[in-house]
Formats: structure tokens, sequence, C-alpha cells
């Protein structure tokens, strides 16, 4: 797959391996879906950088001119993937951040991936991850390089059985999918879990909580055990690129792609 | 500061946007020091390195070639720094593990930073890091990349007055330094932290553990709050480069460099 990379301003190739981003995954992504040379929900992940940068104490990049540079990047894309990664930038030694922070922006520009039609009609099949998500709440919510729970979790099946893996935390709460943030309904009502301790604030999770809200429908912010999953009579997964994908069975329990998840993909995606 | 970058086996000076070290943290590091052109403690630094790729999956390198690698890069150097990051290798997109995998190897030669002669002697001052350790068993023990907890923790501090952060474990429990293992004495008894939930296996650490044991000195390995810190009678600060540290204060307890700190200090420096 052909990627074009850009560092900073310029189509570049390479990075400084004094770069934080590499010694300590310092630093903050996006991933967003391209359609008719546009970003549909660019100022929903702004903001997430923004929270991420100002959790993690980054400066925040400037607004303007990284609107123009994705822009320009974009206009002859029909649909494609753009990531963004925000790195603090270079240091030769030791976890202090440097008193002059000089971040680095990379841009990487990659062809749309075709899903199969069936994951949002009939729905996809979970995985319950052996691999919990630590907790805490200095680094819950933002996008973060930090990922390799998400990697050892994704690690744990290589067929093509499961399209994605649902995570607990260590204290057995159902947090998300590795890629994907989880919802689920039982007799009517909506759930999500909540993710003050770990997880990702998804941007279609959150366009979801708006949605449902316009629509007078109430979602629960919850902590709760796989059990609750088990005994759901919906579950879906949310995430930028696919939208909203039904579940049809974790592990050996089926589900159908019901009403609830029906109208949330007609509303959100 | 210069610092020699090697990649691979050239010396270049950069790295590949998509390599999955700066994308997500996914890989590895070892810190070490040189002494007369040698590494007096690389096969525990090996040895860890090895647990690690085992834990994450990435190929454990070809030992003779990365030792014949290192030897030759620091033949000259009577004092000196070498830190080396294993990286999994590039990756388009997301978190699955491509199925040929081509990890980079990273070496860094840097001089050696001079110590106060007074933090090995009189001690260091120790600041309580509000930044908690989430608690991950699948990644507890090992140097991995991802290490955003340390640099927010790190961060909690500006000023000179303090040379290292203690953190605490999600539960309150103590677990280790920003860059650094803790050990503590009472009523002539030593004790470190269980490492098992969270924190780095340090290699002087692991060296204290063996030369106790060679000298029928008892360690309890254990999990304790803050305020066992606070009722000690020594405490010390363990790491690769500055060996052992003792604490001369941890916020407004004071401390003196004891016997027991004086005597590993002895055996182990």
């Amino acid at each position: 797959m052909t990627v074009q990379v850009y560092v900073n301003d310029i189509s570049r190739h390479w990075l400084d391996p004094l770069e934080r981003g590499f010694q300590y995954g310092d630093g903050l992504f996006e991933t967003m879906a391209v359609r008719q040379g546009e970003l549909p929900h660019w100022l929903y992940h702004w903001e997430r950088l923004v929270a991420g940068c100002e959790r993690l104490n980054i400066p925040v990049p400037d607004q303007a001119a990284l609107e123009d540079k994705i822009t320009r990047l974009i206009r002859q894309q029909a649909k494609a993937v753009v990531k963004l990664i925000v790195s603090r930038g270079n240091s030769t030694r030791g976890y202090r951040i440097p008193p002059k922070q000089n971040p680095t922006q990379v841009l990487y520009l990659s062809p749309w991936l075709d899903y199969p039609a069936h994951y949002a009609e009939q729905g996809i099949h979970l995985k319950v991850c052996r691999t919990p998500l630590g907790m805490n709440p200095a680094l819950a919510g933002i996008k973060h390089l930090n990922r390799l729970e998400q990697i050892l979790a994704r690690n744990e099946w290589q067929d093509e059985k499961f399209q994605e893996g649902v995570m607990l935390n260590t204290s057995g709460h159902v947090i998300e999918g590795t890629m994907s943030n989880i919802f689920w309904v039982k007799a009517g009502q909506l759930y999500t879990p909540d993710l003050t301790e770990c997880g990702v604030l998804g941007i279609t999770r959150q366009r979801v909580l708006e949605k449902t809200k316009e629509n007078g429908m109430d979602v629960r912010i919850v902590r709760q055990h796989i059990d609750s999953l088990y005994e759901a009579d919906e579950v879906f997964m949310t995430n930028s690129l696919f939208g909203i994908w039904p579940v049809q069975s974790i592990e050996d329990r089926q589900y159908t792609a019901g009403p609830i998840t029906q109208l949330l993909q007609n509303l959100v995606n």
C-alpha cells in the first residue's frame, strides 16, 4: 500500500531518531476519513487533539496552518484516510520535557480500505481479549501514542474469524474494542462504558451520544462486566473510519443487528 | 550535546515515519553505562531485552551481531552512555503485528553526564509524584517504549530542588522512581516494591537483590503505601547509570545515608 508522508511542511519520508514520539511514544494521533476532498468530522478530531496537547503539555498546533496543510493534501481525494501524528519533538536523554518544545507534525495519506458490506449489515464477530487495559486517569480519553496494550490485544488472534476484539480493564469492566468503542442495548436502554480511567474518547462515540440526545434517547455511561454484553439484545462498535458496525457474535453468543443499531447507523454513518 | 546515532548497521540519522516505534511506542529500550570500552552489565540488559521481545512478540535480535556492533561502537570510549532501541519495524496501518517482522535497531552513543558527587554521598531529594502508574501485568517489568506516565510524572517539577520523583500505582502502592527503582530499610530489614503489576525490573535493582542474597541479607518484595517510606530509616534509589543514590529527603521528611545503603553502594557501584 502506498502511503504519502509529510513531515512538518514538506513531503519527507524520514524522522529524527531523537524524536520523543519514537523514544517514548510521546505524542498524539488522529485517524480521519476523507470524503470528496474534505474531513467531515475535522472539528471533533481537532478538539480531541487540543485536549490531548493540553493533557500532555505539548504546544497546540497552529489551527489555521494545520487546516490549510491538510486541505491541500486531500483536495484531490474522493475517498482516503489521513492520519496525523503530533509528537513532542527531539530530546537527547531523559523524560524531562525540554523547556523549548518544537513538536513534529506528520501527515500520512493512504488509500481507503474497503470493508466488506456485510460488516455494516449483518455485523462482525468479536473476540474477548485477555490483555487488559491498565487504568490511569492521567492518560484516559486522549488518543496518545502509547498503544502497546492494543497491539498485544490485537495480536491475540491471527485468523479472519474475528474482525475486532473487546477489551476489559484490570477490574474486569468492559471498556472498548482494540480500535473502536462499544455500545449495547438491553430492554431498549443504550449503554456505553465510562472512559474516565482508561480507553479513548472516540469521535463516532461522541457523535452517537450527541445524536441520541438530540433524538431524546438516553445513554447510560456505565462500569459493567462482560456478562452485560452476553445479556444484551444488541451490541455495536463505533470508529471514525467504519462508522457503526453491528456485532453478530461475541465468542459463542449470537446477536442480530437490531432496530436501535440500525436507527443509529442511519443517524450517524 | 552531541549524540551519535546508528540505525541498523549504519551511521544514519533518520527513521521511517512508518516505524511502529513512532506510531505506537511499539518497542523496547536499554540504557547502559560504558566503562573503558565495555558494558559492565551487558548480559543483564541483554536478558531483559530478550524477555521484553518475548513478551511483545518481537523477534529477538542476533546476539553475536548486536554485541559485535556495540563493541565496535564503544571501543574508544572511557566513559559514555549507550542507548539501544529495538522497535518492531514498519507497518502502514493498524495495531495488527505484520506477519513478517523486520525490527529496527537504533544505537545512541552519548557523553557521560557527570552527576554531582554529593548525590551519591549525602543523597538526593525526592518528590512524591501525583501522576499514578497504571497497573497491567501484560506490560509490567519490561522496558518498553510506552513512557508517557514517566514523562507526566517528571514534568511535575521544573526546579532543581528535586533530583527524582517517586511514583505510586493507582492503588497507592509505592512502585519506583521516574527513572529508577526504590529500596528502603526499617529496623534493619530491606524492602523493595513488587513489580508484577507495573514498574520496570531495573538492572541495578536485580544486582542489589543478588548481592544481598550472596551476603545473607533478606529483601522483602512488598506492596506498601507511602507511609512506609516516611517511617523508614534509610531510603535509596537504583539506576544503571548512577548505581545507588541515598535519599536525603522525601518532601518534608529527612533521612541520612545509613549503613545499609553505604554497604550496598560498596557492593554494587
